[in-house]
C-alpha cells in the first residue's frame, strides 16, 4: 500500500472514458441487431488490428490537413512509423489489397471496432470511439452504392426507428466536382481549395447558408462576428463562384422511370446534350448515376420516405469519388444540454475508388459506410429503443457465519441457484446483516436468501423479495394495498429454494411487463 | 490509381494479424459462452479505454524489468506519457480506485478486450491479443479466490471441455514467500532476486527441473549447453537454497475436512506450531489458506478432478500476494507444428492486494484471472468444440441483364428472400454466367437463383442447388445414386421463390446433421 502522500492519482487522459455495464449491454444489443442486417445482406465479418504502418493508413482525416496531426503515432524499433487507426476504411483498403487474389469479388464485408483521433476532445467528442462499417470492394456499378443505402435504411428499422423518423440522403460527388471544374477549381493544383469547399458545404447543417457562404469566400469567425473566437480561412471564391456552388442545392433533377414514364424523384434535370449544356461531363455523369440509383430504390420498394436524393449531402472526406450517402435521424430528441433538436447524421459513407488502388497499381472500385456507434446509441437511448433494464441483477445469498464450513454451505446454495440458470452470488464482504442488505439494494438484487442458525436447524431458508420489500416500506400506511401485495418474505424448505426464487423472479418479470 | 512504380506495399507491422470471418465467429461464440458463466456468477461488464497514462499502468509485465520496454508509449501534447494497455488488470485497478465510492463492494466485474505488448513477436506470440478477465475487488477472504477457481472450472465445461480434460490448479504465493524468507531472500532489497526465482519456477513446464535449477543458480544457456544460444542470468542461489525451494513441490499438505475428519486434498501439512516449526509465519498462512480453499471446493461440490492444489503453480507476475490459480488443458492436441502435446495453460490469475492500493492510500484487496482468448480458441478449434460451420453462406441471385430496370427486378427478388430471413445477395460484379457460378462457388453459397429472358416471360425462376450440383458432377457415373438424389435444379413460379429456396436450405441442413 502506498503512503497517502505518495499515492498516485487515478485518472484518464482527456477524451477517453470508461464504459459502465448499462452502456456495454446497450451497445452489444445494438451491434447484434446491425450485424444481423449485414449478415442477411450476405456481408462477412473481417477485422484488422488497431495498429498499422502510418504510410499504409494515408492521411484522409476529415478535419486535418497537416501531416502527423490527428493520429496517434509511434516508431517501431526498426524506426518505421506506426499509427493507431483513425477509421476502419483505410485499414480495410490495406487488407483487401494484401489479400486481393484469394477474396471473392465483389467482396462484401463488415467490421465493428475502436478508432482513435489525436484531437482536442470536447462535449460528445472523444479520442477513442467505436465505428461499425460495411463495404463492398471490386464493383464500379452504382447498384453496390444503392445496396448500401438500402441496407442503412433496413438497419434503422431493425433498430426500431419508425419509418418517417429517419431518412437516408443520397448524392453524388461528381455533381459538385463538375461545378467546381466549371468555376475553374479543377486539376491537381486546386485539390486543397476543393477540400476547403467540401468541408464548407458539409457544415451547412451547423452554420446555415450564410456561414457556409463565408467559408466559401474570405472566411468565418467562430463567434459569428469579426474578431469573435477563432478565424477559419475560407476557400477564397468570388460571389459568382459561390452562387454556382449554391446553385447545386436548388437543382431539381427530374428522374423518370423509363418503364412507366413516371416522375420518381423530386428533381428536374438540366439538359445533358445540346446547346444548353453548361457543365463538364463529370457533372452529367453524377446526375445520371443518381437517376440510376433512384430507379433501383423504386424497383426494390424503397420509397422517398426512406431514401431521398439530396444535393446538399457531401460528406467531409476528400477520398469519395462518386455516390455519397448519409443516415439522418429526423426525430427531435434532447441533446446533451436538454435542448430538443433534430438529432442529425448517425452514419454515412460513399464510393472511394482510389483507396485500394494506392496499393494495387490497378483500379479497385469500392463503396461503403460507417456508423458512429456511440452517437447512434445515445440517440436510441433517448428514443427509448434500448431494453437495457432487461438484465436482472443477481440474487444475493447472505453470509451469516464466516467459518469455512458455513461458507461452504452458503456456496453450495449459490451453486444450486446457478445450476438452475439463476444469476446468484454469495456475499463476499466482511460486513453484518444490515450492510449486506444495503449491498443487495445497491446491486439492485431481485431477492436475497438468508439462512440463520434457527432456519438451518429446521432445514429452511428465508427469501426476501427486494422489490416488494421496498414497496411495502413505502406503502405501509395503505392497508388494503398491503393485503393484496405479494408477501415480501417467505420461508421455505431448503429443497424448494430454486422454485421459490423462480416464483419471485417470475412475479417481478410479469410486473415489469405491465 | 497509383502508377505501378509508385504503389505502396500493403503489409502489417510484425506481430499483428488480420482476423477472417471464421475466427471472428469462433471467438464471438466462445466469448458469449464465457460471458454467460460470468453473468450467472453475478459479475457485471465494465470496460476501460485502450489508452492510459503510463504511470497509472505501472510496470508489471511478466518478462520485462526495464522501464519503457514492453509497452507502446507516446506523449500527449501536454508532454504526459500515455501507453496502450498491456493487460486488463492495471486499467481495472485505476478504474476501481477512481470510482471507488460509488461501486458496490465487493465489486465483481468482467471485461474482454485487446491488449498490446511491444515485444519481439514469434510463433503464436502476437503484439496485439485478446484477454477476457474477471475480478473481485474489495474482499480479503479466500472465498473470493475459491469462487474464481470454481468459475474457471465452470467456464471450461460451458465451452464443452469434458471433465478430466482440464484442471484448475491452485497454489498460494505465501508458501513460496515463506521459503524465500527462510533462505534469506526476504525484504525490499531482494525484490529483484525474488522475481527471478518466480520466473524461474514458472518455467518448470518449459525447461523441466534441471533447467529451473540452472535458472535458480548461476544461469542457463538457451541451447541447453554452455555457449549455445543466449545466456539467461540466474538468481544466484546456492545448492542448499535451491533444494529448499524445490522442497515446496514435494510438500504433501494433509488438509482434513473438520466436519468429517476426512482427507480431502492430497497433501500432508508440515506442523504449524511447536518445536518442528521450520518456516516463517507467512508460509503457514499460505498453507492454511490453501486448506480453507480446499474445504470450500469440497463443500461446493468441486472434486479434485476439477480443482487441485498444486504447489508448483506460481504465475509469472510479481504483484500476486496470495492465492494463484491456473486453468490447464490436459487434452493432448496437435500444436502449430503438428506435434501432439499437452496444451497447457489457457488462463490464470491470483490475488493482487497491492494494485488498487497504489491509488487509494488504503488497503483494497482484489483477486482475478485472465483468459488468453486466442490461445483458448485455438485449443477449442483443435478439439472440435467450435461450431463455426453453422453460418450458412448467402444465396446468390444472378444478374442476367445490367440495365437499371433488370437490376431493379433482381434486387427485388433479393429483398424478398431477405424479408423471409434468408441471407441473400445480388451478384454485383460485371462478369458473365460462368464467372457468377464460380463466384457463388467461392462464396460457398447453398444455391443460386437465375431468371433468364425465357423464365421471365413465363414468370418463373430457376434455382440451382450448389451442394447437390457438386455431388452430381462428382457421381455422374453412378446411376442408382443419381436417381435417389434430390434434383440439382428446380424451376418454380416467381411467387414460390422463398418456399423453394427454403426447401433446399432445409434439405441441406438435414443432410449436415446426418
Amino acid at each position: 500500500m502506498a503512503p497517502k502522500s505518495e499515492k498516485m492519482k487515478a485518472r484518464l487522459p482527456r477524451g477517453f472514458v470508461d464504459r459502465a455495464a448499462e452502456d456495454i449491454r446497450a451497445v452489444d444489443e445494438m451491434v447484434a441487431k446491425i450485424r444481423a442486417v449485414y449478415e442477411l445482406y450476405g456481408f462477412e465479418p473481417v477485422e484488422t488490428p488497431l495498429i498499422e504502418y502510418t504510410d499504409a493508413l494515408g492521411k484522409f482525416l476529415p478535419d486535418q490537413d497537416r501531416p502527423n496531426e490527428g493520429v496517434f503515432s509511434f516508431q517501431d524499433d526498426d524506426e518505421q512509423w506506426m499509427s493507431l487507426r483513425y477509421d476502419l476504411t483505410a485499414p480495410l483498403a490495406r487488407y483487401v489489397a494484401e489479400h486481393y487474389e484469394r477474396l471473392p469479388k465483389p467482396y462484401r464485408s463488415y467490421r465493428c471496432g475502436w478508432v482513435f483521433r489525436n484531437e482536442k476532445p470536447g462535449p460528445g467528442r472523444f479520442r477513442q470511439f467505436m465505428q461499425f462499417d460495411a463495404d463492398t470492394v471490386g464493383t464500379p456499378g452504382v447498384a453496390a452504392d444503392a445496396e448500401m443505402a438500402m441496407m442503412m435504411a433496413d438497419v434503422m428499422e431493425a433498430l426500431g426507428i419508425p419509418r418517417g423518423d429517419y431518412v437516408i440522403r443520397v448524392n453524388n460527388r461528381k455533381v459538385l466536382d463538375g461545378v467546381l471544374e466549371a468555376i475553374g477549381l479543377g486539376g491537381e493544383e486546386n485539390a486543397g481549395r476543393r477540400l476547403t469547399v467540401l468541408r464548407a458545404i458539409d457544415k451547412l447543417d451547423k452554420f446555415g447558408p450564410e456561414g457556409v457562404k463565408l467559408l466559401l469566400g474570405e472566411g468565418r469567425w467562430d463567434g459569428g462576428k469579426e474578431g469573435e473566437g477563432d478565424f477559419t480561412k475560407g476557400a477564397g471564391l468570388d460571389e459568382e463562384q459561390i452562387g454556382r456552388v449554391f446553385g447545386i442545392f436548388g437543382y431539381k433533377f427530374s428522374i423518370r422511370d423509363p418503364a412507366h414514364g413516371q416522375r420518381i424523384s423530386g428533381f428536374s434535370s438540366p439538359q445533358r446534350e445540346g446547346p444548353a449544356k453548361l457543365e463538364p461531363d463529370v457533372f452529367y455523369e453524377g446526375v445520371l448515376e443518381l437517376g440510376d440509383m433512384a430507379r433501383l430504390f423504386k424497383a426494390s420498394g424503397y420509397g422517398e420516405d426512406r431514401i431521398r436524393i439530396d444535393p446538399s449531402v457531401v460528406r467531409g472526406l476528400e477520398y469519395y469519388t462518386g455516390p455519397v450517402y448519409e443516415a439522418e435521424l429526423l426525430a427531435e430528441i434532447p441533446n446533451e444540454d436538454g435542448v430538443v433538436v433534430r438529432f442529425g447524421s448517425v452514419g454515412g459513407g460513399g464510393r472511394y475508388d482510389g483507396l485500394v488502388s494506392r496499393f494495387r497499381g490497378e483500379p479497385v472500385p469500392a463503396t461503403g459506410f460507417s456508423i458512429g456507434v456511440s452517437r447512434l446509441m445515445t440517440a436510441l437511448k433517448n428514443l427509448g429503443k434500448l431494453s437495457t433494464a432487461e438484465t436482472v441483477a443477481p440474487v444475493v445469498v447472505m453470509v451469516m457465519d464466516r467459518d469455512t464450513e458455513s461458507l461452504g454451505r452458503t456456496q453450495k446454495m449459490v451453486a444450486t441457484l446457478r445450476q438452475a440458470g439463476i444469476r446468484a452470488e454469495m456475499y463476499l464482504g466482511g460486513a453484518g446483516m444490515k450492510a449486506q442488505m444495503k449491498y443487495a439494494d445497491r446491486r439492485n438484487s431481485p431477492c436475497v436468501v438468508i439462512q440463520g442458525g434457527d432456519e438451518r436447524a429446521r432445514g429452511e431458508v428465508q427469501i426476501k423479495d427486494m422489490v416488494e420489500g421496498a414497496r411495502q416500506a413505502a406503502a405501509i400506511a395503505d392497508h388494503s394495498e398491503y393485503k393484496e401485495a405479494r408477501p415480501g418474505q417467505v420461508t421455505v424448505p431448503e429443497g424448494e429454494l430454486v422454485a421459490a426464487v423462480q416464483r419471485i423472479l417470475n412475479a417481478q418479470k410479469a410486473e415489469r411487463g405491465r
